[in-house]
């Protein structure tokens, strides 16, 4: 583990010493240290190289650096070249052909294995999360490693009432004073609840930092950016594995406002990863292993929520970029396995595959249609709030003093929401009870006070389908509160999104959701029963009748607070049907989920993922950008008018000595080659890296080339007089089919072929005549000018 | 109505005269008339243009020809450049801002529109079937317009035990002779059920070959080769509309072995294609139609089994080919709105949305897996043995004298079927009918021959739950009865599936499938009941409870079946649960549909609608299908070494004359223009069609343009002497982004290319210079030249 490590620290100074202009890699903020720093470097990003490599002159040809963008029809064409020999192969042997099938199998059963790890790991993160929260409060005297439920479970005293309350578990005042009840107890309690928080939280912050820098955050902007073909080293690695599954558990025990679910994606990528290495098909090709981590990210996302098919629609709508058919498949697999591996664990206890499962007695009216759209503007005005907020102080954290204390931060904010969270108990408890509470119908058995409602005397209590009733004093005790958690929880949660240490926000999104809605509910209900008279609930609302559930518009509220922040909005819907169990109410959901996205759209068109990768300058290209500005392709090129010509090799004229100078003197990752340069008519694109290794291979081993050598690229030596020094020969690392548009092609044009066929760079020419270049990062840049914004701010904040 | 009727018979007979290879277009198969004749002539398919067309110079310029293959890339430019305007102009007053709204928000109002309408379609083909069916064996005597049901419904004096019969509803015979029973009215009903199917089946078949031959078949393929770019005008018309409505309703009736789902994708694609036209955004462009189309067919998915997601997702997985994220919102949006005007309607009387309602109650055990992956075997050999012997029998259709006869065959096949089905209760009904019986588990309240179980008198009869019981004299007479109905299924779907009616194919594979699933499942059924002491079922099946659930695996077994045909797998599964509204049973459904796919991908890879592509020789290139083969563009590009040279424009050197000669020698849809024959440097491509109209259009109107007149393409005149005749300026109709590769790029990145960017054609260059041009159908040709199937079976049976 050490040399991991030790990897991961030595690869970060070697950024910090590259990149004159990183700046970021010791802020705190949870983007990746250096990548800022990489993408000046990532210039002319080297050739697409579309060769056959299987024979490969050198090694590391056809390998990609850290912090660089892969070549994506190289690599399928790479791909396609390893399938073909294997299935050239497959005929010559009985073993052969055992190992073609294997070949052609593996991809399913790397599935599995993502399936089973990420569903265990989910399985296990549940259960210790359920243990470390209660331990906040209280331990069990029976069996310390048992949650309060579980403790409570096998008591035998534990009457049906007092469900919560059995012998075997104690708080801590108890248990140190033998006093229950009463002020010193309580300020007891208090007090080691925030210092469990502390504890918790500080143990988090130090993991990651001192272990794994990547394991912090979300993760999902930097998989986005992964899966659009950059090369992040580590970030998928057994370490970010390992410390991500430990201190999610830390993090999410401390009573912060986060969740679990985006980090889950991270971590079932890194299983993705993980398991890639035992496949050459995975391993070595870049392009494949995107296809394992898409489908990972599926899984991961299953096991959040128990949705598998929800997860591969997230997946598929907002976490990939190349996602084929042969993927939906095997995410739909990985997703179903993972599932199903989570519900043997069976954390909840339950045998349910979700996590908030409901049931509700009555339907919908077509008249509540109008709560539920407001609770969608809600839901997108807090999206857009949030998304500002958050962006705002992340800036704030990295550009000021604030980022150079990432673990005091934590614990600052951790005392803050602990101080503020234990009095209320609707924040105290675990953020996904608050919503499966939240979420519930008031059944006849319900003795929350959420549920004290006035009971009419001479009805007799049917066990579901009550009708409304007035709201007792707890309802009203319970509005307030929910009232005040709102503002807490929207409130922190600002500040929590983004701390070096793992948090999804799903979760307190639903939460901030869940409890707008169920406010809204209980006051459309109570509406209903006190005058049922009004025009609007008359035709729909008769007295005695159980009109409206407040749990449903809780779950309207959480779609539509999630759906403001991460825009998602199909898949939204699947995961919180499949999350509720019914269909019925898929209306309401849309209904609230397009509102969100609309009004969310019209203060902003980025999600919170999509801002994050443009804080932390990714170079990621969205699929969902329209790009409709009229500048052609040679507005964009380099060299523009000012700037010295394309630095270009000529097909048989340039001496080693030449290439060695140019690439001492330039620091871009490839050139064009071509006929003379007068004609300036192209005939291929070669690597930096290959380039550099072709001649240092050269001069040891082959006699006779010194630095006044011929390098060549075409297919026969040229005529040279016979005293020449021999001639050194490199068509073999040229790339023959470089990428090429014409400078009039519009650029929209430009930015829907890089997008589509995942291009590094793209040479432009007129009449035949080379021109210039165009890289992804050319393209970014272009495109963020077009848009208004800072460009430097974009690529090099 | 004639008016559209000539044009469609005016068309076929100009695609008769000029395509001298089409043999094809008085066959009676499903085929769209003149498709193959058509190919011939796609050639150099024109120019991909990426100019701006809003200023166009002559009228046309820039739409395409029938059965023509559109330009992605350029419909995307043009709607860019209309944006651009729009967002331009909206700045410049209120009305024009209001008008930029409206623009934006007109998808979602065709979307509103699409579902509408084919919801309201749906619900009244569903009610319209429900009643003709029902007329082949009697009539309702208070209203002749109650189906057999309904008519029972209003009656006072049905019992709960025999809810089906009712003094109001009498059989033809009862009603003719006065007697219900006897030979004599068995073989009188008989008689009229099989003339009503007749009647039926003609009136069908007539209807479509008179007024609308495109509303024949499932229409599926079609819709897919439409959706990746293809132009077959009156597809989707107003005409083929109300014909595939009434001829669907026709066909479902008269009792053959087809379903609707298949044609109510194809009613719904014209319902989008209808209000495409309310819009200029839409019916201008031929890319956002496609997008509008897509939706549609998500919505057609939609109503024909009341499963919003599933829609979508077929729309996703099987139909479309440009599939942007907008467009999965607002299809799902479009499904959305379908289903609930369908559940408005409530054609099926239970409000609810879905066909097949299930309930079971017992879970699965993990035991069951087996007889399930059985299941999947038995689906994939149904799929292979349906596709190989449909597809042979449809070829044989397509080359014999049994083509000319499509009416005829019509009524032979529903002689068949309707002689045979009427003895069987279970082929007699209607298959939807068979399948909602072979899905439900039997209540202690069934009362039909499949719930026929010998009860334990010592037993109380609970509702749910009952244990499993022994098989009583109707189990086994129902298992024989099932046995017969699944070989003539079997054998006569195979028959049925590609006649001039519209058929799909959805609900006979279903069948097959439920038929065998329900016998294997009581077969399990009861061997865990008289062996549960075996020690496969020891662990999971003790005497006395409700171990095997037989309506389960008639679910599973229809699921498999239906993947075999069809080869889809997430959408399937999505369809099933949604069906049956039960996430439960997703394992089993996903192993089953899994385990089909694989047997029958094994034996070859396409589904039935490919399949049918490929009979009919459209130009669909297949996303799912992998080239891997290593050929170069060199290979594959036009002119070959022993043909004549690229035909090919100079920039100023041509005449009038030479351009006219040249599109009269030769029949290319486009032409590349380079600096001069000796360079060969490309500057640009220009389509036929645009040259023909530019050339007309200035010899009528520009003076001095006569047939020595210099054209050129050049920004300024070139150089001539001042005796030449004006020169003729042709650059605005030149495309001067033509797309191109090197001769070195391999085919696999061509292929990738031309089904990622949509393009018609490329042009092929070797350091700068022209060398030839590659058209999609190049393309199609050398892969099935690869896949060693005969390319010209495949362009031009």
């Amino acid at each position: 583990m050490p040399v991991n490590l030790n990897r991961r620290v030595r690869m970060q100074l070697s950024k910090v010493s590259t990149c004159s202009s990183s700046s970021s890699s010791s802020s705190s903020s949870c983007s990746v240290p250096g990548v800022s720093g990489a993408t000046p470097t990532e210039e002319m990003n080297g050739a697409g190289n579309l060769m056959d490599f299987l024979d490969e002159p050198f090694p590391d040809v056809g390998t990609y650096e850290d912090f660089h963008t892969i070549d994506w029809l190289r690599e399928k064409s790479r791909d396609t070249d390893r399938h073909r020999k294997i299935t050239s192969k497959s005929k010559e042997s009985i073993w052969e052909l055992i190992k073609s099938l294997l070949d052609a199998w593996s991809g399913w059963v790397v599935m599995l294995l993502i399936g089973l790890l990420s569903g265990t790991l989910a399985g296990v993160i549940d259960l210790a999360v359920d243990w470390m929260t209660d331990l906040k409060e209280g331990v069990c005297l029976s069996a310390f490693w048992y949650s309060h439920e579980q403790c409570c479970w096998t008591s035998n005293e534990t009457t049906f009432d007092d469900r919560d309350k059995c012998p075997q578990w104690q708080k801590w005042a108890e248990l140190m004073t033998g006093h229950a009840e009463g002020a010193g107890a309580y300020v007891l309690n208090y007090f080691l609840y925030i210092l469990w928080a502390l504890l918790f939280s500080f143990l988090a912050v130090s993991l990651v930092r001192v272990f794994a820098p990547y394991a912090c955050g979300s993760g999902i902007p930097e998989i986005k950016t992964i899966l659009s073909g950059f090369i992040i080293r580590g970030y998928l690695g057994k370490w970010t594995l390992l410390i991500k599954t430990v201190t999610l558990v830390l993090a999410v025990s401390s009573g912060l406002s986060l969740g679990k679910e985006g980090p889950l994606v991270h971590v079932a990528c890194c299983c993705g990863n993980l398991f890639c290495s035992l496949f050459s098909k995975y391993s070595k090709n870049e392009g494949k292993r995107r296809e394992v981590l898409s489908a990972a990210a599926a899984a991961g996302v299953s096991v959040a929520f128990g949705a598998p098919i929800g997860g591969v629609l997230f997946s598929l709508e907002e976490v990939s970029y190349y996602f084929p058919l042969k993927t939906l498949w095997r995410s739909f697999f990985a997703a179903l396995v993972a599932a199903f591996t989570l519900r043997s664990i069976n954390p909840f206890g339950n045998s349910r595959l979700v996590l908030f499962y409901v049931e509700y007695h009555t339907p919908w009216y077509m008249a509540e249609l109008v709560p539920f759209i407001l609770l969608g503007v809600f839901g997108g005005l807090w999206g857009t709030l949030f998304i500002r907020a958050n962006i705002a102080w992340c800036r704030r954290r990295k550009t000021t003093q604030l980022g150079k204390y990432p673990v005091l931060e934590v614990i600052a904010v951790t005392g803050i929401t602990a101080v503020l969270a234990y009095p209320n108990p609707y924040t105290r408890r675990s953020t996904s009870e608050l919503i499966s509470e939240l979420f519930n119908d008031c059944g006849a058995l319900e003795s929350s006070q959420l549920c004290d409602y006035i009971n009419n005397p001479n009805m007799s209590r049917p066990v579901d389908d009550i009708p409304d009733r007035p709201a007792g004093p707890g309802v009203y005790n319970a509005l307030w509160q929910l009232a005040l958690a709102l503002v807490f929880k929207i409130v922190i949660t600002i500040f929590t999104f983004g701390m070096k240490i793992p948090s999804g926000l799903f979760i307190p999104s639903m939460a901030v959701g869940a409890i707008a809605g169920r406010i809204v509910g209980i006051a459309v209900e109570q509406m209903a029963y006190h005058h049922h008279d009004w025009i609007i609930f008359k035709n729909w609302c008769r007295p005695g009748a159980d009109c409206v559930t407040p749990g449903l518009y809780a779950m309207v509220g959480a779609a539509a607070c999630l759906g403001g922040v991460t825009r998602m909005t199909v898949s939204l819907v699947v995961i919180m049907f499949e999350l509720t169990g019914g269909l019925e109410y898929i209306v309401p959901l849309m209904a609230a989920a397009v509102t969100s996205k609309w009004v969310a759209d019209a203060f902003g068109k980025e999600g919170i993922y999509e801002s994050h990768i443009q804080l932390n300058g990714y170079p990621y290209l969205d699929v969902r950008d329209e790009f409709t500005h009229r500048t052609l392709a040679t507005d964009v090129m380099r060299p523009r008018r000012s700037e010295p010509p394309l630095a270009v090799l000529t097909q048989d004229t340039t001496t080693v000595e030449d290439v060695e100078t140019l690439i001492k003197d330039t620091d871009y990752n490839g050139f064009p080659v071509v006929v003379s340069r007068e004609s300036e008519r192209l005939i291929g694109f070669v690597q930096r890296r290959d380039l550099t290794l072709a001649i240092k291979n050269a001069r040891q081993k082959q006699d006779g080339v010194v630095s006044s050598s011929v390098v060549y690229f075409t297919e026969d030596a040229p005529q040279l007089p016979a005293s020449n020094p021999q001639p050194l020969k490199l068509r073999r690392i040229l790339n023959l089919s470089p990428f090429t548009v014409t400078d009039h092609t519009p650029m929209e044009t430009v930015v829907d072929i890089f997008r589509k066929l995942g291009l590094r760079q793209c040479l432009v020419t007129r009449s035949g005549r080379l021109l210039g270049i165009i890289t992804k990062k050319d393209v970014l840049r272009h495109m963020a000018q077009m848009m208004n914004q800072d460009p430097e701010s974009i690529m090099f904040n």
